[in-house]
């Protein structure tokens, strides 16, 4: 999908290794976004900009997305705090992904559960050759009742 | 969407906290896959999955993509050696979204362009503070001319 924000899509080679910022949005008008803390690199959540969000997020040097469940602009840690300052912003060869490294307002946490990543859990096999879920380690950094009231 | 492979979505709770693998797949029958390097944290490339996808990753540790341009599955690597063995496999919160931590075969590079990572540029703003794209930092560790043959 193109962007009425944004240039049109150009070459592939333009694309993938020009200077020209051409980002591809999905048939609903997304992007995904990758964000990982800037200090310790780690993935903290994915989530979706459309390119009015995108062009919030560059010109604010804050993370915004659109909320793909309740269809509306997001911006993250405005309820919670924990508002994402952007440290730096890429994109991949064919400009259909972005990559936020951010740091953390308020406590400092990402995760609505209450942990600093939303990767809390890993996929692990279970004695019947199962898939399931167990914790990846790290505890809960905070009680959202105390964050959102509930 | 719902999968005819996992299991129906529970709960928030259960999706959440749970222990039970429910992954969320959106309209198109799929959900994002973040791939970093085992080792060094490295973002390196962001794909999509659908249910069968993600059920042959997990069940023969290697990284295997549905192209959303070839509309085919993609096993990474199949072409270029780049062949992803899957060292941990997390979700987040809400299931709808996978992390893979990789290590990469053949040459050790992920992006066709011939960089280690595809997120090799960096969105900066001109003097005219017009968004655009510069390298990140980092040589072609490869040509794709060797790889791809084109």
């Amino acid at each position: 999908m193109t962007s009425s924000i944004f240039p049109a899509r150009g070459s592939k080679s333009e694309i993938e290794t020009g200077s020209g910022l051409q980002p591809k949005f999905d048939e609903n008008g997304l992007i995904c976004a990758v964000v990982t803390d800037h200090a310790s690199g780690e993935l903290l959540m994915v989530g979706y900009m459309n390119d009015e969000a995108l062009r919030r997020t560059i010109e604010t040097g804050e993370a915004w997305y659109w909320s793909r469940s309740r269809q509306e602009y997001w911006k993250k840690g405005g309820t919670s705090g924990q508002v994402q300052k952007v440290q730096e912003i890429l994109t991949d060869c064919d400009q259909d992904a972005i990559w936020l490294k951010v740091t953390v307002e308020g406590n400092g946490a990402t995760c609505h559960v209450g942990y600093n990543s939303c990767f809390f859990r890993k996929i692990v096999l279970d004695d019947a050759g199962k898939p399931v879920l167990e914790h990846s380690g790290g505890e809960r950094v905070y009680d959202p009742k105390d964050v959102y009231g509930k």
